[in-house]
């Protein structure tokens, strides 16, 4: 069907809240460096949500989420060369398109072309939409879209992976799980012994806290206001849960008093502001580093005292922990491949494509990490 | 004279803010883990100045200040096993007790017994001062007290350098120069070619520049409200001095905007909350890492966005360079040695002991970066 529109069925948010519609859309073939994918698995990310729920944004709709996701490539448009059908990918809400200084960089993912843009709903070559039904055009979303049988990305969105690897699983690996465990690997780097604290015991944060049981991390303390996260954490390497509703004085105080001054690592999965300050304040002086994932509100201000620094505390950001998409998640899925990483035991359920609103109302109710959305069921 | 009091010139602080009185008093010798040193060459810091000003803190009178100098051990007292009489030495502010969390840390400076600690005016062992007059005790500053002919301090706190190092030269390495410089290689780590903004540029900012200068950079961006320090700033590899006093908008955008984005590495040196807040907007996306060097008024409080450090910003604080006083400057010296590392263009001004207020004047006015003060003229 190369050079074709594909008529298949997509997932289509018509409004902010309101539920899902599986409908049949037409999607165009893809312009010059983009790919058009068969997604097979794909899954709910609180990010999907956020945008669905539509608040505090502006609301662009109709829109096709969706960016936690697994497939194939159908075909290939001009000037794609390292991409071709059939290639096993993962489509990636952040790009690399290689050029720019941040891909340049050994340091940053942030690339310039390619770097997620929750605004835009249409694709860079043209400012158009693959997408449309009835001739009248429907959203992206973060450049994926991939709650769709059909989709068009930019190449430079696109992980190629392991044909072996199985997409019902490593899926997962396009987004959540690589964002917490690539922030304590990649970033806070906990040594072999050293004490870790997570703020916000999600998908997120229990991916941060499997980051530091790899990094052999002597204890991991995990905090979170939800007591009902206690004892999943443990399958995580969580060895303390601190829930700060049971304690009167600020949560890092707490957390210096266990840890005789403070943790060496600390992850903030949460995006509270208090959060983060606590997360930073509960880190040990002389060499404590604490990163921040959470993405906040956009008017809180971060605030502490200067002196926090000044004795050798180091606060960083990382923005999907730091994997540059399409150079490091080949070897995350690898990792899994080889038992180092366990996806499992994010993936809580399994829905069928025409179930998806099932998936929003589990993670609505927290009761799910990850729910799988098989599209061909 | 070894075990028996001496009796010899030092410069005491009577009162805040009144000029030293150059006095005949007594030191003991060294206790435990002590030693007592002969100073030849001390110099003035900034910090000396502010404690003598005693403004906001709590005022610690008849005291003897100075902390930057070098000298020769006199005498050493029980258990100390490393040092000599004879030995060259420079007395540090700072300590290094080898025991500690902080000592056994490669990433930490930060000795829990021995760290700067500024409202301590007697020793550790017995709580007591070693210097007196007519019988009534003088207080120690930092631990050091240079402005003395004889001083005692802990041994934990006197790194040994090479016998044929120049006391008049190398005595500035044993604070500012070396919390300046440190901050920049050991902390900021620019990278050849990569882009610096220094903010003031004072001593201890023009040896963080020098630093940039060491490893390479491609443009390192002096900002300083004081426009005197543009040509002398060259010297120590500024390229372009920028003074916000010039500037309508904040800061940290006009850095952005020349520099295509941020610079890729800051160095704050002021002190200044507001200077501290642009040295961290001002660094890069992707990469940026800015460095805390200044030390603020104790209410400031450092404020920024989340989406500052999300965009993969980091902020880290030092103290005296990150250096380990015994382990490390030892090995500063040998640069100075080895010519790698250029002091002689930080000292504008000399002076005879007796002359030692005249150094207090000329930093008041701002006049000089440092002022050696000889002790035996």
């Amino acid at each position: 069907m190369s050079g074709e529109v594909i008529r298949c069925k997509a997932a289509v948010a018509w409004e902010a809240g309101k539920p899902l519609v599986i409908e049949e859309v037409e999607v165009a073939p893809p312009q010059k460096m983009e790919v058009r994918l068969k997604i097979l698995f794909t899954s709910l990310c609180h990010t999907d949500v956020y945008f669905w729920e539509a608040k505090g944004q502006n609301p662009l709709f109709p829109r096709i989420l969706g960016h936690e996701a697994g497939g194939i490539v159908e075909s290939v448009g001009e000037g794609v060369t390292e991409l071709q059908p059939g290639d096993k990918v993962l489509p990636v809400f952040t790009g690399e398109c290689g050029e720019c200084r941040h891909c340049k960089s050994e340091e940053s993912n942030m690339c310039d072309l390619l770097r997620i843009n929750t605004d835009r709903g249409t694709m860079i070559n043209d400012g158009k939409t693959r997408f449309s039904k009835d001739g009248n055009p429907i959203y992206h979303f973060l450049g994926t879209s991939t709650f769709s049988e059909y989709t068009v990305v930019h190449s430079g969105c696109v992980a190629k992976i392991n044909p072996d690897a199985p997409l019902d699983k490593v899926c997962v690996l396009s987004c959540g799980i690589s964002t917490g465990m690539g922030a304590t690997l990649n970033v806070a780097k906990p040594k072999k012994g050293m004490t870790v604290a997570v703020f916000g015991l999600g998908a997120v944060g229990l991916a941060a806290a499997e980051g530091a049981r790899i990094a052999g991390a002597s204890r991991i303390i995990g905090i979170d206001l939800n007591e009902s996260r206690a004892d999943e954490a443990k399958k995580f390497g969580v060895t303390e849960f601190v829930n700060p509703k049971d304690h009167d004085k600020p949560i890092q105080e707490v957390i210096v008093a266990m840890t005789d001054g403070g943790v060496d690592r600390s992850v903030e999965c949460t995006g509270n502001v208090r959060a983060m300050i606590s997360a930073f304040e509960c880190v040990h002086d002389g060499w404590g580093v604490a990163v921040l994932v959470g993405v906040p509100s956009k008017d809180d201000e971060f605030k502490t005292l200067p002196i926090n620094f000044l004795n050798e505390r180091t606060l960083k950001g990382t923005f999907f922990g730091n994997y540059k998409p399409r150079t490091d998640i080949p070897g995350v899925v690898e990792k899994y491949m080889n038992k180092e990483i366990e996806v499992e035991k994010f993936i809580t359920h399994q829905v069928g494509f025409s179930d998806i609103n099932k998936a929003f109302d589990l993670m609505l109710k927290g009761e799910s990490l990850r729910c799988i959305i098989q599209m061909d069921a």
